[in-house]
């Protein structure tokens, strides 16, 4: 479209019903996005499928709903995470067929269900209590087409727990590692798997856990070549760049 | 070989030489490393290909001249990293084939010239202080059998610069970006692009740089979702994932 | 007035009614503040124009109000930073003028609506949880007498945005960013403009933002040379300091 | 030049030499920078005078020498910040009207001799180990064509030396304070001043210091409303700032 | 049982009924848990008499109950730690003989009272704040086997009433050290008995006490070299360690 | 009463009631508190007038009114510190002349009207937010016998403000200096006086100010000699040091 | 001998040579030290075989070997930690019979080679930068009378190295394990072991490792609960306190 | 001096030489420091017997040996902290009175042996680590005209050698204790005195030792109310502080 008004432009000079300078004038003016010709949406291609995304955390009920059903009318996947209860209720009176996903606080509405993932995302946490955040990964993993699968509760500390689970490790095309405390699950995901591995530190723990600091600290130091990772608490970031990784 | 070694301990089992009891006390002591039949190792075939990688900070030049030597009779590719000109003249008195990436600081024998990666890895970095980081990630992809390219010195405070660069962004399938001071360039990148960004903080900087920590808790806290987070300085880490992925 | 105080002891010691060791002792104990000719004074012609400003949070409305309502009595524009609607409401019943700037937190009464600065402030924020602190900054630089625009929602991870923006932002003659998260925006923003840049960080984030801690040492370490850094989520002092500089 | 370009191809583009078709893909294989049309830019006119910078440290002096002496071609002032005696000496080897300004370690070329501030910078430092840095920003503000003063060793322990040079301050139209230990200085100065006060902490001091951490928090808290901060130890950066100020 | 299943497996094959190949691969095919003969868990027999452990912070009653009351069924002692007076009225409702103890915000169900430890574990802290570390650690020893002793607020300030617990001391075969603030009661502690000290910092203390950062940095920096150290307000991970070590 | 118990001891011996080896024995088994002739304790006739101390947060209202009615008995001064309005009714209600200090958000019960400190403790407050702290202060002075007095809102920024109250400052023994923010007041009082000074940084402030770390950073790091620094927020602490000194 | 020293003071009182109240003062006088009797040194019986411990670093070679020489003449063993090459040849001149381990750094000289320990002490170390501290660590538990063992090189992200040698865990009384980057490894040998677990986190690693703070944070949120943790790099301390925990 | 030449104005006012409004203006002119009657002064008169003093670190002998003779051409004492035998060296030549105490690594010239001190000053330290920043204490409280005394290598893990030398506490008007690692002697020593405690964090430790910063947090945290904190290694601080307090 912009493309076209570029040429249009080319055209009339050439009709001669712009000049030259007058058209150097009209270009300089056009806002950027508007060029089109611009190659750095040419990826855009590979965003078919991506949901919207609403951070829900801190926004009214009443916005929130707005927002959601607004966006629902353009027929893609809405993920709006961080989300209460309370803020679903608000969404679901506007988007009838939106869903509350509890465990991972987070409202989805799924209009698009193509598979777009090559292969499994696993999602593993130590401790029930980053099932939360583990949660999030699998849900943002699932709304933008993956076939997902979750490995909970195989802490380090039990270490036959985690090595029962090696089919599902083996299974996947991305893994994510959710933990909290020490932060150690990664490192030995890591070493268990040839595919890449993404780390989302948690929260969870208290004193020296530092909100997190520790985890993270750890899984920035893993001796698992394999591992990258994301900020504290970040399962939807997690989940969002499983999916890119496993559409490539 | 292993699966060898307990089929032979069924035979010996059917052929009533060994007795059942003792079969179960033999297994019972057999290394488990030795057990083979691990479907831990499945994703070795991921490996063919990966390089040996020798971490040389520290080593004596004639230790890693032993070691390298050592690891090049096995017809692998071989990378030592953070090497010295001294620690590469040990090498290659022993290993002629050897040679000394001087920007990145490692030494790397090609045996297998094989391209593994689907697609090309793009190294991008933000000041010419970075280059060594940059250059230690083109590096290892490299050696790991990747098609890579690298765009250097565009940091953000120079925008044009990396918007000149679109091309070389949207071309790759893996981009590893690598910045010092604050870190920004990863989001910027990771707005570009729609392929996984591997982000490598460096120690880049002075004062409130605090050795890298700026750029890290930066990236960390990228607001570009496709963006995940490597050590300070571990352009090995991230050219290593980077290829990982790349293989995908 | 105080010299003149100073001039009668003159005077009273020309007269003889008081002798010279008398009015030095006198002098000795005059309180420092009212001597009056300190030239430390003199760029107070300066602050002409200049708001009473109050910080709002943690007093209690009553409290809030009758501070508010005594300095209304000098004329000068008032500003009440970190006000809640409850605070205003106290404010409200005694100064009728007074408005709520809701986004900003902030209560103002202009008084004085005469133009002192002399270009434009332009204030830019990265997310829209930033809106708070850079609309704090907008109110404090408008009720000093700016002439201000503010330039919403550019974050770096959308880089085009921003430069379909550069319109406003070369119509800044002092230009406030306000970001978050990785606070990168400053250092892409000062490499678009030629003036001096004001960079805010904000507590916006989770994680591994500790609370604008990620976001300030970014700006520290901006690798633009035009920026400069207040303290986290001080949009006051960001609004101010751009004022003072718009005045040059 | 570039709009040149543009209109040299729109009038190709009339003159029928060009398609419309192929002029559209023309522009779109033009390197962004090269447009020149972009708005972006404008403020460059403010950059007349500008000196180029190069950041010595880490650079050998052979290197050093080679891009002091190329840049001097082009007629501008260069600064060579953290720069040492040897450094100075290979740059003085090639480019003999270089000076070396050793208590700010820095080689400066002065090809323009022009005053582009409208007032006066003063520089401002707390205690003798400060001034290093002090002396960088005074430098710099110096070879971007400002009337500089300075005002050395008025610590606010001692707040009669510095309230003794309250002619000095008030003389200013931008103040520069360097300051390490507790940074304390620019909250005072900032008191005595209505003009922008540009706070630079130094890593002068030792234990709770902590390499300028103290002092720069100690600026980041300011109690004075017209005081913003640059990076510990950078000079540079306050010395450009104030000029970009004192330009306006 | 599971070494029975191998041991089955090896009969069949033996008997003819299934193929040694098959064997191999139904070796493979089971879970690692289920091999049975793994010796990681010969330790196992050393946990006769370890309570089952229930994180109570962040459960509903209900859930905390349910929990409980499960657990209870299999005979051994239930510890429920960081328990609140309502979530222990659901336990109570559930499980009649569970206990609360209210200073150390646990629920106990005590179903075996056998004597495990060897000797006497001490648990000795500074300040009043301390105590519900401190009994939570006492409470945790107690319901583990073990003779425990406590003697409270001896902090260092007050050198003599910790020396007028000298014979307490001596009866230790572990003792337990809990202290706030400056963290130092361990290291007198540790210079006074021969026996292995575990220390506990907590949170207790405002200001640079850091939630308990001063007083952990104080412990692991002990100039006794019998002291260990866990996380700040783990007094349950400190009752557990000392048990282990006193059945040793 | 002690030496007496020995004396005896050793009149028995001397009677021959005892033998020798049977006094070792008693001698040995007497706890250490009890030997009576300590010379530790030889300081204690140094607090005469130290007040009873009780601190106050985080106490039931009734039990706090009981240790305070139960210490009140012993005829001494009495301060329970961070105390609210509540808890005072309850102390109140059982000691009819306890009084509450708002500000200090001290309750206090004078018994001893004596002045025991030398000369004058002055306590100086940078901001109106700092008040509680240098109130609670001062309150402690005062119960332990000082003559009083308070400087307050004499912030660095508005540094005339400070010198006007030269003669306050002059006029004190011993000097406390509450602040918060940039901490940098203690630095300046301290250039002024020739008397020890407290520094007291307070939690006042946001960001950067990290919950008083800024102002403690900034008091540790003073360049004036005569300053040492107490606990983030402990007003107590100084004004019992203060105390301290000032009986000397 | 002390006991001795009081004897002969009631013997004297008993014999008249002494008075009752002389005696008094006598006592009052005497160091503590020297009383004898006090209970604390009751455990003293539990260091037989302590070896005498001298901290090498920052000791010049000939003060080192003076120190070792003097110490040596009391037949104890002797550790010196710490210690170069350069310092054990001073200390062999003296004492023919001094050892050099050279991996822990340490001087050691056995005279007594009893075996006080009642188990073995395993030391698992991570990587083979952790060997030096692992050493330590070793060396001192050797010194002090301890059967012990080493497994090393079995780092997390291969847990099948660390698995192959749980036959050596199962057989320790204490285990020590020394891990250096993200120090995960204690958690997972506390959950395949039931003694106590000595956590040493080391300096080894860069960047985000912060010299040791990761691992050290890793450790003190140990999921496992026999973990307790000592300093950086201290192998000493953790050797010491297994072999205290070893003697029980 | 000063006030004599306002004295002067106001007789030339008298006499009719100089107007009143002359005055004013001439007032106004004069620098403030010559005002000379400003009270803030008024406490020199306690600086008697006050040294000069150079904090030796960074300073070329040369340098350093010049100003140290010119200062001690005023007859005052003078200390140089931190310096070096070469530096004592450059000083010597010129001052042959000076001396060099090693251990605290000062120079210094007694001229004025007097003794200003009504008390003792005494210096506790822990380790032998810790000396030279308890010399340095010990040295600035002597040259400063006390009476001094130390007490060594009195760590609180061997709490009996410290109580030992109760007699040397108790005869202190002001004490300074200086302590490395967990810094938790201070708190010990201020519950055995009833004086000031001055306390002394140093940077001796490793590890989790952070320079300094832990025994600085355990200082600041301590349980004694009558101590208080200066810098890391501070000992020059600790006794200019303590020599001001024995002087009241």
């Amino acid at each position: 479209m912009n493309a076209e008004a570029i040429r249009d432009l080319f055209i009339q000079v050439k009709d001669g019903t712009v000049s030259p300078d007058d058209a150097v004038q009209q270009l300089r003016h056009l806002p950027f996005e508007d060029l089109g010709f611009a190659k750095v949406d040419h990826h855009r291609v590979l965003r078919a499928g991506m949901p919207e995304v609403i951070f829900g955390q801190g926004k009214t009920p009443d916005h929130l709903g707005e927002i959601f059903s607004r966006l629902a009318q353009h027929g893609r996947n809405i993920l709006a995470t961080r989300a209460s209860q309370e803020q679903y209720e608000a969404v679901k009176s506007r988007v009838g067929a939106a869903e509350y996903k509890e465990l991972a606080r987070a409202i989805v509405l799924q209009q698009d269900g193509k598979i777009y993932g090559k292969g499994r995302v696993v999602v593993v946490s130590a401790g029930t209590s980053d099932i939360p955040v583990a949660e999030e990964a699998l849900v943002t993993a699932q709304i933008m087409g993956n076939d997902v699968q979750h490995v909970y509760d195989v802490g380090v500390a039990g270490i036959h727990r985690l090595l029962a689970n090696r089919d599902a490790l083996t299974g996947a095309r991305v893994v994510i590692v959710v933990a909290g405390m020490e932060g150690a699950l990664p490192s030995v995901v890591g070493g268990l798997v040839g595919v890449p591995v993404i780390a989302v530190p948690t929260s969870v723990g208290y004193g020296a856990a530092f909100q997190g600091l520790a985890a993270l600290l750890g899984m920035l130091n893993s001796c698992a070549s394999n591992v990258t990772v994301v900020n504290i608490d970040n399962g939807f970031g997690a989940g969002y760049v499983a999916s890119i990784i496993n559409r490539l």
